[in-house]
């Protein structure tokens, strides 16, 4: 290992970004890769020595730090099965190689036709990075590539070959062997240790990664480069290891400001603005019980209340300050804070980085200074800040004072209000704790996650996250967190146009979506791509048993919607299984062939006329060990033109009662079909989906939302339940 | 040609199923394929000969027409440098295929790392379709292929190549030349010309097709299947070819289907069963203003209408017959229909094939053969048959009065009622024609596009379909009517699970997604996904102008939903440009930089708040000539929170009347984030889109479906464009 330490040293002393092939190789054989045995020759004799030794046939590249693209420069002959070959090669390289020329690599030709590609990469938010995928000329034509935040263990390493595509090709193929894959493995946890070990090493590409016939792996080509700012990203950047001390201050810290005594408002104003009554209002409006302390130079009271002329002013430090102010004031304001002894800041102005004006970036900049230097936690700026219904505590116009078991982290103030309002008035869950934190100033996604992971309140924790900027911190409490509760994540800016967008909003650079996929798949943390998807799925997992199986079985009525429903569960991730005959020859007792179906889905009218049909029907499906979960897909409409909604409410019933009894504890859950706008039928609706969730029967707005969350919730047991 | 034909017959008298990898070479050469040149030996010292007049390295292959899996059973030996290399290998290949070899073909070595394949498949609705995709190992292992229903012209088949993912393969690649595309273009056209003269030829798998490093193609192994069964389905049946007088005896009869001045009704029922009144009550509840006729043996009379015993009771021939008994009726009612002159009939009763029982099997032969004998037009069975408001005719509880321009053709009947009610009440569409049509005994989804095609009150055309008898023609008619007017397809059992349901459902097999991809491209036909999205994928073709580029400007407020924004552009395929920096100084003399945004999306609560300043900014981004369409994402329940949803009927009425004066013309519309289910809110918005599509600017729920439906819509103005 001194060796190499020492090569990497002397490379960076000559200023070099990269290692050439053979010391390329020499690295990455000491961390288990199984490299091509090559030697260098600078003449033609010794190229041909070399190849005999070797034996026939050979290839030969030319060797040289300042040597790219080989391929495309002719620095690369394969096949070479004589030593006239050999001669003619190595004075072709050397003449094409020109004056960055330092010799050739002689070695046996590799065969193989099931060519694989490995390497590390650096992600700005999450570090290094171990990627597998198809190799030779397909690595950029096809893309088929997965990756894996480091560090990663064997395990991972086996599920990331298994996401490939094209991963028949690791399998026994078209008559050759399987690929080797503990060497496969050993590959990529060998360049997971040499990320960990060698932070200067930013990038390896070994390419390709040749699988034998006989399955054995052999690296033919490989590049090392290296880092040329080493410790330049905040990802890994090793000079502010989380101290224990401060991680305790912060999270003590988020605990006074999500159950304050006592709030101060900089910036109270006097008149709302464009329909916004403004922070101080809201919160005395949703009934703060504690200390509400308005901070206004210019005026004596605000709204009836004294006022003061700055924080000096009060009796004393309060548990959560909240500015409200022009953004050119703010430093004055944090300033004013130090002054005061108070840490706890909400700074809910915008006007900073996330403009991308020079003014805002320069204020950004000034007020990142005194709060780091200081240690202030600060949410914010740019954002709402902390909903906490306990506390009564709300920095917007409306939310229901009801608490319940979900939290929501969200870098997006208006997504903050949405989801509140779209979980508990759709959903059926109220929140515990909702923290919107904008521009993520000092407290960050990670904090937050870190306190809710703890919160005995909180049972489910969704994340709207767009940036962050410690991701190997998020990584690890996600996994860490998610393994005790739920976690969802909507990211945004998963497309390159998103990133671009996302950049600009928060300042923090977004991930490519094949890193952020290895995030979910390395914590388990759920994947949602809207805040309805994020609600539903908390609904599903909240209100459904644990329980883990595919497998559907789908009780409505409409062919099209049968086949609506095949399509969209294959799209899920979901099985609709066949019954088999002898289950079938028992639902025909009770279902006639005429306008019903019996297959799954099971498209039978006659089960929703004549409930009592529906207990046999459900002891007879319950039975079946292969069936996981049962959905009833009803058209809300069409029932509700039965006796004006009295059928569909005793349907509803029914399922909220009988048919639990009959389904022997396995979930259940409805998907409506619902089109039409009349404010009746919505108001039925409104009253059977209580019913509904009171009873622990999800209802979802049709087939494909319905499948998404039950699929997403399963996912999360079967994950949970693997890695116990 | 007379040898390739003979050749062809021989080997299937021989009750051979494939031609021999030489016969089958020569057959591709005849029809343009650039196949490699080889030759057969049946000794070693004939293989070396060959070898030498080829020249090393050279390939040898077992020859057979028994012989498959030659590279798993070891009959391919590539790379022979020397003629001792070419005798052992004849011998091992000889000892290999054992009693089922017949010789060996010697062939060059093509050298070439750029491997494709291409070939014929039959698609039981399709019929032959040519296909194009990544070749050797990677076939199977990646499937990155492309299909078209033959036949093709040059044209199709350059669009063709264009569609694989790893099509960068095929231009200048890592120092290799663009593959010859003229060269696969004659490819891909000769094969579908083989297809059309040589309808015996069920298979052709040309793998590998390699791309040399010069460019040049050469086939390297081909294998031509024969028929087994000729004429075997539907889709090439020559028998049945479309006569010109019976199509327009199909058309005329439509004509007067959809416009009856009387109806039958068989089995009109007295009592309503299961919430639904009977096809009697419904006719008659919408005002349907001809002679409408209950027939039925056993009642004098049918809610005071005279009831008729039978058909032939009646005073002639009526426009429509409707039959609505049970399914073992059905065959008696068909010969009644024939004694009494009626061939216009909808069959609503169900039972029949579609439960998968024997008896509906058998109930569905004995009704087509009756049908199918003595010609009557069929709509059915097991359908909710015609709606036309026009002719006061729905045979379902409700539907809107008013005629628009949108048909549906639909193969299920929940399906026609449930868009009927989203496209009159959500996309502010009505309808001009709506067909269930259900098994399609004899009419069939081209029957009913035809009709459509030529109706002139029909303006787009959506249409539901599970499954198709002739799908030639129903290619060739959506191709020819989609250039005149926009249709829409929702294609359910894409997936294999949803194939097995559809198959199950109408009894039509489903073809594969990717021969439906197929369809898509090479119609023009726009793909929807959902009935919403089919619903709102016509609102903006109907009320947007004809317009064609993929650049969106998208002006709101809220950051988290910029993100969003973009996220969703680049998944509908649509561009967020960045704006110019001349531009961006320009509009921020009207937008301060706190609270908003000026990039694109442009965030800017300020102009919602100022309406003022809307006109000058609006102006600003319509002199930029590389936009193409505006949409404003606003959030309403944010909105309506001022003045009680005044100001939102303020900003909804700008952007009806002056926002359009200043988007010169440019395509325009909204998108809505609502959340509250409070139906003040949902009042409101009813009031405000019933403003904003009166003055032709359609409004979606959520950014997601406004993105889809103005991607899709630019996208049929782009292919109409181009094939004018």
């Amino acid at each position: 290992m001194f060796e190499i330490t020492e090569r990497i040293v002397r490379c960076q002393q000559q200023g070099r970004k990269t290692l050439d092939e053979a010391e390329s190789k020499r690295l990455l054989a000491a961390y288990g890769v199984p490299v091509v045995a090559d030697r260098i020759a600078t003449t033609a004799g010794e190229a041909e020595t070399l190849a005999r030794d070797a034996g026939f046939p050979v290839v030969l590249k030319g060797l040289g730090s300042r040597l790219t693209h080989k391929t495309e420069r002719g620095l690369v002959k394969t096949g070479l099965h004589t030593a006239e070959a050999v001669r003619e090669a190595f004075e072709a390289i050397r003449t094409a190689g020109g004056g960055d020329w330092e010799g050739c690599l002689v070695q046996p030709m590799i065969k193989g036709r099931r060519e694989f590609a490995a390497g590390l990469m650096h992600d700005p938010q999450f570090g290094p990075v171990v990627m597998f995928g198809l190799g030779g000329i397909f690595t950029e034509a096809i893309g088929d590539v997965v990756f894996r935040i480091a560090p990663i263990e064997e395990s991972e390493a086996r599920r990331m070959t298994g996401e490939l595509s094209a991963r028949d090709l690791l399998g026994y193929y078209r008559g050759e062997a399987a690929a080797d894959a503990d060497q496969i493995a050993r590959v990529l946890t060998g360049l997971s240790r040499l990320a960990m070990e060698h932070p200067e090493v930013r990038e390896v590409d070994i390419n390709p990664l040749i699988v034998s016939q006989d399955g054995r792996v052999t690296a033919v080509d490989a590049l090392v480069i290296l880092d040329e700012n080493q410790g330049g990203d905040a990802a890994d950047d090793p000079s502010d290891p989380p101290c224990q001390a401060r991680a305790t201050g912060i999270q003590a810290a988020l605990d006074a400001m999500v159950h304050p005594c006592s709030i101060a408002v900089l910036g109270a104003a006097r008149t709302p603005t464009g329909g916004y009554p403004g922070m101080f209002a809201c919160i005395r409006d949703f009934g703060f019980p504690g200390s509400l302390y308005p901070v206004n130079p210019n005026a004596e009271e605000i709204d009836g209340v004294k006022a003061y002329p700055s924080l000096t002013a009060l009796p004393g430090p309060v548990d959560l300050v909240i500015i409200s102010l022009p953004a050119h004031l703010v430093p004055a304001a944090l300033r004013d804070c130090i002054a005061s002894g108070n840490k706890n800041v909400h700074i809910f102005s915008s006007g900073f980085k996330e403009t991308g004006e020079p003014e805002g970036i320069r204020l950004h900049g000034e007020i990142e200074r005194i709060a780091v230097q200081r240690g202030l936690h600060v949410v914010g700026p740019n954002c709402m800040g902390i909903h906490v219904p306990e506390s009564r505590l709300l920095t917007w116009k409306a939310a229901p004072a009801q608490s319940g078991p979900l939290a929501f982290i969200s870098q997006s103030g208006g997504h903050a209000q949405d989801f509140t309002c779209y979980a508990s008035s759709c959903a059926g869950l109220f929140l515990s704790k909702v923290i919107s934190y904008g521009n993520a100033l000092t407290l960050d996604s990670p904090d937050f996650l870190e306190y809710l992971g703890e919160d005995d309140k909180t049972g489910i924790i969704a994340v709207y996250l767009e940036g962050v900027k410690d991701g190997r911190r998020l990584l690890r409490l996600a996994a860490e967190v998610n393994r005790k509760k739920p976690v969802i994540l909507l990211k945004a800016g998963l497309t390159e146009s998103g990133a671009r967008t996302v950049a600009s909003h928060t300042g923090s650079m977004a991930g490519g979506e094949s890193i952020w996929n290895a995030f979910y798949r390395q914590t388990g943390v759920i994947r949602a791509d809207s805040l309805e998807e994020m609600a539903e799925t908390a609904m599903a997992l909240h209100y459904l048993p644990k329980w883990t199986g595919k497998n559907l079985v789908i009780l409505g009525s409409g062919g099209g919607i049968g086949v609506a429903a095949a399509d969209s569960c294959a799209k899920a991730g979901l099985n609709l299984p066949a019954l088999s005959p002898s289950l079938l020859e028992e639902l025909r007792k009770y279902i006639p062939p005429a306008g019903n179906m019996i297959r799954n889905p099971i498209d039978a009218h006659v089960l929703l006329y004549k409930l009592e049909l529906m207990g046999p029907v459900l002891e007879l499906l319950s039975m079946q060990g292969d069936l996981d979960m049962f959905l009833f897909s009803l058209h809300f409409d069409w029932l509700h033109s039965m006796e004006d909604g009295g059928h569909l409410e005793r349907i509803a019933e029914y399922i909220a009662t009988e048919a639990r009894q009959h389904t022997k504890g396995k979930p259940l859950a409805v998907a409506w079909r619902q089109y039409q706008p009349n404010p009746a039928i919505r108001q039925t609706r409104k009253k059977v989906e209580r019913m509904l969730i009171e009873a622990g029967v999800p209802a979802f707005n049709g087939l494909e939302r319905a499948l998404s969350a039950l699929a997403k919730a399963e996912g999360y047991h079967a994950f949970v339940g693997q890695s116990d």
